[in-house]
Formats: C-alpha cells, sequence, structure tokens
C-alpha cells in the first residue's frame, strides 16, 4: 500500500500530472454530452463527466463547469438561452465524444466536427444527440460559484426525457446499462459496463433479496 | 422512444417511483464508503454515489448529503471531527456496501453491523475501510447549502491518499478498474467494469491515438 500526502501532491512539479491523479480518484463516472446554443442557433457540444443528482422533488442535477475555454462556451450558452440537453454517451460513440473536447473555436460546432447529429425538439430551443439514447432537457436554474479555484456548480431541473420504452421497469428504475453507456477513468480512460444485479432496500437486521 | 415530460414525472403518485427514475437518470456512477466518527469515537460508515471533483488545484470534492437519517449522521460527524475517509467499494463488498444503507440507530456502528473492518491511521482522527483497496482522508471545508430541497454540498479537501502501488501510471493516471471497483444505477442496481482503453489529449483537427 502505497502513501501519497498532500505535501508529496503539492511537490509534484507537473500540474497535469496531479490533475490526472486527482481526476482519477473520484472513481469511475458516466459520460454526458452537453448540448447548448446561442441565441444565433450556434450549437456546441462537450462532454462532461460531473454531472451529479441533487434531488427527485424537484429533480435537480449539478454540473461542474470548470473556468477552461472548452467548457465556457457551454456555460455561457447555458445562461444565454435558459436551457441545455444531457445525452448519455453511447460506449460505441466514445472517440466522438473525447474529441468534443478539444478546444473548437466558437464558430466551430463540435456536432460538425466530430460527426454528431443535431436532433431538435418543440420542447425546448437546444439541440439533443441523435447518437444518445437516453436524453433530457434541463432548465437552468442558477449557479454556486465555487471561488476556492474558480470553477462553477450549475444547478438544473430535469424538463423532458426521451429514451427507449422497455429501458423503464414498472417501479421507475432504469436500465440503464441496457444501453452500453460510455463510463470514464479521470480524463481519457473509456469503460464498459457490465450489466447489474438489483438489490432489496436495506433494513437493519434483514438479509438482502435480490430485485 | 418514449417521452416523459415534467408534468408526467409530477403525475406520478408514488414518489418513491419518481425517485427511482431520476435517481437512474444521472447514470452509473462509482460507490463510496464514506468513514465518520464522533468526539467519542462512535463511528459511521455510508455508502454515497454522488462524489464529484470539483478541482486539483487544490484538490478539491464535493458530496451530497440528503436530508435523512442515514446520511445526517454522516453529515453530523463530519462538522464535528473536521475530517472524513472516502474508500471505492470493491464490487466483491457491494452487498455490505448495499446495507449500509439501513437506518441504524447512532449508537450502531456500520463496521459492525455491516462486517467492514476498522482500520486507523497516524493521518487522522476518522475510520478506513480495511477491505477498500483505494482509500483517502479529506479535511472538510465547508458546505453549501441547496435550499431547493434541503440538501447540502460539503466542500472538501485531499489530504492523504492510500492505494495499491501498481496503480499508478507514470503521468499521475491511475488504473481504477484494476482494483475492480463497485459501480452503481440510481440506488439499488450493482455493476463492475470492463477495463478501460485511454486516448490522447484531444487537439481540433487531429485524430486520436490511443495511449
Amino acid at each position: 500500500m502505497k502513501r501519497i500526502s498532500k505535501e508529496d501532491l503539492d511537490g509534484w512539479n507537473d500540474d497535469r500530472k496531479r490533475a490526472r491523479f486527482i481526476n482519477c480518484l473520484s472513481g469511475i463516472k458516466s459520460c454526458f454530452l452537453v448540448g447548448t446554443c446561442n441565441a444565433s442557433k450556434q450549437t456546441n457540444l462537450a462532454i462532461f463527466s460531473s454531472i451529479f443528482h441533487l434531488g427527485a422533488n424537484p429533480s435537480l442535477m449539478g454540473l461542474i463547469v470548470r473556468p477552461n475555454v472548452s467548457s465556457r462556451h457551454t456555460f455561457e450558452n447555458i445562461k444565454m438561452m435558459g436551457f441545455y440537453s444531457l445525452n448519455l454517451l453511447p460506449y460505441q460513440n466514445h472517440q466522438q465524444g473525447h474529441q468534443t473536447s478539444a478546444r473548437y473555436s466558437l464558430e466551430q460546432s463540435e456536432f460538425l466536427e466530430t460527426g454528431f447529429s443535431e436532433e431538435w425538439t418543440e420542447d425546448g430551443p437546444v439541440p439533443f444527440v441523435k447518437e444518445s439514447q437516453v436524453k433530457w432537457l434541463m432548465k437552468y436554474i442558477r449557479t454556486v460559484d465555487i471561488p476556492e479555484n474558480g470553477t462553477h456548480m450549475v444547478i438544473g431541473e430535469v424538463q423532458c426525457v426521451y429514451l427507449p420504452d422497455d429501458l423503464i421497469e414498472s417501479d421507475g428504475s432504469l436500465t440503464i446499462s441496457q444501453t452500453d453507456p460510455a463510463l470514464v477513468t479521470g480524463l481519457d480512460c473509456y469503460h464498459q459496463v457490465r450489466k447489474g444485479i438489483r438489490y432489496s432496500y436495506a433494513k437493519p437486521g434483514k438479509d438482502l433479496t435480490k430485485i
């Protein structure tokens, strides 16, 4: 067992090495493509792995935006239009998804540059990703600034979800793994996930059963 | 393709059905065991899947605490002691991990009740999980309250990391999947992950290469 202290990490000369280490430490995460546009319908698509559940009533999710060029376009578009789309990245499209993280200029759309297809609905003013099987419209609620490092937590509310009919179980659960979604370690290592096993609600002193 | 609107979700009579649906929507996530104790060394262990990267310099992570009994013990301990441990849940221990979500009383330690072993270090005043291969000490920084639903975002800083020596690549990346970590969809469906493939840093107009 190796021990790496805060002092050890601070002593690493290479900032990117520390960034890789800390990014990997937070575990293996789902990949989402965030679809946005500005008022001129100039579209933007960016890969994010820091999207998390904030609550089901109201249905809120958080998204961490870092102070770099690529995610700044996304952030500005979200605030301008008040809406954004979240699209689960299919594993078969993970190379295209990774490519959306390149620093394209504001005039270049990552949809066109990386080969994803725009999909527009009547429900909101932002583009979805046609290749994604599970996607939904988010309404921008507000931003929480994190002054420690200049990042922002964007809070949004789920508006409208599109997904295959056979993914929804009668109790509301979704068998997401059935769509073969891409997962990521750190910023560049992509994984497939195996089918899962469900367990009963845990109670003290009671054995779990498989559902 | 099925379309489920906010109005459809609001119309579901069963709150737990909506909670399952929205919890599953945020994708497949890594499972962490959060180890804490109070000033009397009464220990607590709780499973969380909403832990996310906030930045690498300083090394910050967020953790969403929901306003329920189980996570309230964790939250109170974190604020009391100023430290907590994050322990990646091994897939082989996923049933025990799920069992930590049962509503044990304050006097019961989930370590004892679910069969995990406490591990104490000289680095901090809180227990780690012996069965976890990748674990680290977190220092409590501050809480961001989310008034929309009474949840809290706990911000902490990575202090000291313990992990197998052969997990760290020369560029700082961690091959987390090598430890066979547990992943979860929603609140009750546990998965294994396959080995990943790494890609080069994405640049506009440049083909990706495998690392």
